[in-house]
């Protein structure tokens, strides 16, 4: 069978920053990122995200097929058709999809599903838009230092007149 | 007189690091960015670095105009001809590049000096360039948090075939 196929769609600002604080919500990001990660989220089979970034998208989401990592559940808990949370520490994520038989996943974040991605290589490719403004400090995408990780510019795409620009990253 | 304009010049990686620790030198970039870099010097009067980053390049900027931000001396300090030591505390590093007589500054890093320039509004264009690797953790371009500063893209330019971008933006 086909190795599932691991992508993650993120927002950041010129600093690199994907948010200002925990729990700071994307008021921030431009609709045509907005339309940019409908677009993404519809071309997965699967959306893999934290606690804390599934409990702000809820309503939104809960129509679609979600894998929450969450530390605080023991092990797999199927909440319902389409909604399971995992437990990272004991649960092989990518094992876990191949059962599923999920192929297309799409990794929506925050830091700790993103860096949880990036350790255990699973990153095949990188969506990062980069809104035109700075906030000087907030939190960075990864917080886990990993050996030096190479990728590819696929495409670079200005999607509005001030400037929002859309990188598209596969795995070298 | 006219005011004097300020710009920034940053290389990062995907995850928006500048450097992997402090002290990292920039082994890690591109030629072509290295290239960008000589360029934008050539075309500033003075560059305006922290004290760690002057330390990093010393040999190869002997020639240019340096102003190298430390909190180490007391006031102004003039080296050489062409090289001065300022302590940002109190010495209004705007005030004194126009009592100099420069037009064009070069902003060099590291975080402490772009972070200077950014707490102090003096930034009119930012030159990012993005290599296409992750580090995964790492040191930010800015660590003071700022109420949203937005800047227009003026170009984004492919400067090689794996997909260093460079991205130039100004003030809005």
């Amino acid at each position: 069978m086909k190795e599932p196929f691991f992508f993650a769609v993120a927002a950041v600002t010129i600093d690199g920053f994907i948010a200002r604080f925990p729990g700071h919500k994307s008021d921030w990001t431009s609709k045509e990122d907005k339309a940019h990660l409908h677009k993404m989220e519809k071309a997965a089979d699967v959306l893999l995200l934290g606690r804390a970034s599934f409990e702000v998208a809820k309503k939104k989401l809960s129509k679609k097929n979600c894998l929450v990592l969450s530390r605080k559940v023991n092990g797999i808990r199927k909440k319902t058709k389409n909604l399971t949370f995992l437990n990272p520490k004991s649960v092989d994520v990518k094992k876990f999809v191949k059962d599923c038989g999920y192929k297309k996943i799409c990794v929506l974040g925050g830091r700790a599903a993103y860096n949880y991605c990036l350790k255990k290589n699973l990153l095949d490719e990188i969506f990062v838009t980069i809104e035109p403004i700075v906030f000087g400090k907030g939190i960075p995408m990864f917080d886990s230092a990993v050996k030096t990780k190479t990728f590819t510019l696929v495409l670079a795409k200005k999607l509005n007149a001030k400037g929002t620009l859309l990188l598209h990253y596969k795995k070298k």
